[in-house]
């Protein structure tokens, strides 16, 4: 028989893992979801919960709870497990647990027989992707991590309260570190195709005072913002999450800016960092390689500066592993 | 101009709330979202939240923080705010305070012109969906509670598991009380169409030895092995609430089991239970009345008995207040 | 790499083929349509317009014209070419011409490869279906026609009609012959639950003086009705085969009435018959037995009779192309 | 009661309309789908047929035959009917004809008490929608044409065939006439943000050779491309409409190419043209101005210069009715 099952498992069945699957079975997106998490208890919970839902939907998704083991025959695994920052930490504060995280995770499932797309969701995402990369063994285009997906609907979202349009139809891209250190081309967004440079010129009374810089920072911000008022976030990410999901088993060739391996790209090599993609079901099969003024390819490669120096740290985690 | 805005408010931004919302913009079935929490910087968390998911979903639902007085043009209120039970408490022991920020709820929102529907998900919900019809003094069919809609999904996902078929192919409900006296009409549950009985009988090795009573004891503590697993649980009554809130806003008479007043209907009167009832945008259309057996119906009136007995208790709250 | 494109071929693009992918693109169902058509150009000209909505839509399904051939891979192989009737016609006179394209279909389709299910829509459905397993070899749960499941949304329609529900919550089959010999268990017919014939009993001034062989009649004649004020049927029909496509693909184990081969089940055998199957990734992982009463066993071994009867004739024409 | 029925009438029950008709209720729009033709026995056939869908679908929406009184109040009434042009016709060929049909729809629908959104699909779409306008004396953004929409989708299935990625990536448009001078403004194109211009330098192998202004006439001859080889087309333009009709009753304010009247805008006055706008619950909201160069504003020019000689034409058609 040919028809095979599509599988989704998520490692960690806390609220961003948790959400990931509600979005999944929600929106119907594979035959199966398996939550695992090191609280096999919770996980459980998490299910229980989940499955009540299949009655109130229009696809009938199996979800269970399992092991690292469960994960070999799965088309994606999500990490989702980590250490959340604290406030007053930055992403970085938190690579070291956060590595030996990873690690707990990623050679049990490759044991397993795993061979499709590792989703990084935890933070600090692209140091913790290029450790996924180095740990399994697996080609660049297998290993992604949510990356700059997250902070470009935010700033989306900005942009499209300003001028009243629905954020669907706002086209730009917080790129570089999923951090402090983002950078927005701000050369290459549009409203619907019109520069934005052009809305400014065009709407004095709406946006003509705006400050560019400032809306980078409320972009880097907004995970912050949203924090401090409910203690932690999940809902965008686990859409951002899903969104990637859809177009990877769904093999849409869909462009998402994600956090993937850079050989040269970008003038950058040998680290992961948020840019635009083109998703399909071998994982990235390219990157969009958008021309950048000087001024924003200096910004970009001092994002890749900052997560270059973090990515080495967490390598010397991997080899201090032998 | 015609088109109106169809908009949703939900009062309580905890997680029910929350997941509630989460689930109506995955799932596109509005054009506005309202939160509403006494704290209003948590319901802006999670709106802000919320936003962040709009890129990558199928239609641009907005989402806002507001107040009871924002609650008038909306089409449903769904009450969520609560006294949610500790272990060791059953649903009623939380009646008072429960009463207390029901009325606090439903004053105002009346105040702001309401004339939709009231879906009270909030606990014990037979008894506070009475409340809130009582304080509102809307027609019963634009007051209705989520009442054994779950349940019956928790029964529905048992017995689909037992015979390995997906759980939207079982048809049967609970009904009464959302509680611990909720009776299960087994005469009427088929597999799709099957009585239930006949697949007892038919499938020996599977369900031969099968002891209903304990199904529905089951069913009754679904929600209590989730709460011990998780602390809580969210995602499946929020499932079955959006579920009812599709049925409503898309006028769908959709046949759905929740709590609802009864005049007569299965032989009872002045209350709220969980029976099967005709959902469309006058909210409750009607009551589907199931020929029920001797012994099903006895117990019916015992849950109801119940029901009645704390009805008037939370209803002396009400006499209180003048 | 794991993950796998999955796909859906439809031979013959004519408006119930093109139907059938609209509906597969416009649902998002799987990664790719291959649509295949004697007139290849006429089947470009469907993709080529069907390509134009997927900028619209929630999925990048690609749409492509090809051979049959390019069958092999396919998850699902609907069949909808053949030679429909005329008026005056039955679906039966078409026997011969039908079983000479469908044996032109399966032989290559078969010689590429293919290991997926076959779905039988053309007419006469149940006698192809058994055609199409006889020349194919393949096990029986992989071949199956979509048989009553039309009929059964029809009759479902009527009774919705009648008491002013929803469609989908009216449970009923028709079983037997996709034609003039079907037959409705009615003591299994329930609204939501409800028996159908207490419905009767408690609603005299709806539906008091209601003909149950009359509304079976109706059914029966439901798609001549159609045909004769616009030439054809194909939306019901194309919907019903996604809903078929969609349980399998998706894994569903959801019980929808098709025609499938009975090996003793119903107490018929060798024949492909409408009956309640549970359909998941094998095709037809089991077939459910609703019991019937005497009257209704001896209309469905009637139909049965008529079933066998014209089996045997289009046998005729495998055995004569040795 | 405050909750109101959303409702979409098309007149029209032809391919066009009754595929518009299939996604309206395959993608569960609206709560009621009208349809209005002259023979009302075909209307009636397509209903029966299109209801037989819903049983396998995800939202009881309600689907009539009716006149054009029943559109009075309609949220969005669709115009399909029309006189079709033949092979060697040009779109403008058909005017007067068409002229007389939208009159013969205007007036009765505008007496019944319309008051909501105009979308004119027929042909020559521009003319027609300023017809409508002039006829039903509404205020202009209640009135819009399917314009550009469907050229602007296949000229970005052009490009994403080219670059294989998802079409859906592809930002651009197609502006001016639903006709042969219709234009696109390529210096607004990009390939999900990254210049179309910059795609070609970067990927001399792919599109080095690429040639625009073919380009330009490809999606200008898509229509016939597809009629050569199917008779008519109706799955793209359903798309485009059922997209449209999404922006406007979810409130969506997305920006879709439609043709909306100019007073201004682009330098052009007092015709319908094919621009980006932004699409609410009332209607059209705004034109997205983008800003086109100097060789693109002349081709803007000359294509509005064509629509303006023939909309002078069919308004001479108004003006005789006095």
């Amino acid at each position: 028989m040919r028809i095979q099952k599509s599988k989704v498992a998520i490692i960690g069945a806390g609220l961003v893992g948790s959400s990931t699957a509600f979005s999944l079975i929600t929106q119907g997106v594979c035959d199966e979801v398996l939550l695992v998490d090191l609280n096999r208890e919770k996980a459980l919970g998490e299910v229980r919960d989940l499955k009540n839902s299949i009655k109130f939907l229009n696809r009938n998704v199996q979800v269970k709870a399992g092991d690292y083991q469960d994960c070999g025959d799965a088309d994606i695994v999500v990490i989702t497990a980590g250490a959340p920052p604290k406030p007053g930490q930055t992403r970085l504060d938190t690579l070291d647990i956060s590595a030996k995280i990873a690690k707990s995770i990623v050679e049990p499932v490759m044991a397993a027989g795993f061979d499709g797309v590792f989703i990084v969701v935890s933070n600090p995402v692209d140091m913790l992707a290029d450790l996924v990369y180095q740990l399994s063994g697996l080609p660049k285009n297998q290993v992604l991590g949510t990356g700059t997906s997250i902070d470009s609907a935010r700033l989306q979202n900005f942009l499209a309260d300003l001028v009243d349009v629905d954020p669907r139809s706002v086209y730009g891209y917080a790129m570089g570190e999923h951090g402090d250190s983002l950078m927005v081309p701000w050369s290459t967004v549009t409203i619907a195709g019109k520069a934005f440079q052009d809305v400014i010129t065009d709407n004095p009374e709406l946006v003509g005072d705006i400050d560019l810089d400032d809306l980078v920072l409320k972009t880097t911000q907004e995970g912050w913002e949203i924090f401090n008022r409910k203690g932690t976030t999940y809902y965008g990410i686990a859409s951002a999450c899903v969104g990637i999901i859809k177009a990877i088993l769904f093999d849409e060739n869909s462009i998402i800016p994600v956090s993937t391996r850079l050989e040269g790209e970008y003038e950058e090599t040998d680290l992961f960092a948020g840019v635009p993609a083109i998703l399909n079901r071998s994982g990235v099969a390219d990157i969009l390689e958008i021309h950048l003024t000087e001024a924003e390819a200096e910004k970009f490669h001092h994002s890749a500066a900052i997560i270059r120096e973090n990515t080495e740290k967490i390598r010397q985690y991997v080899s201090k592993k032998d």
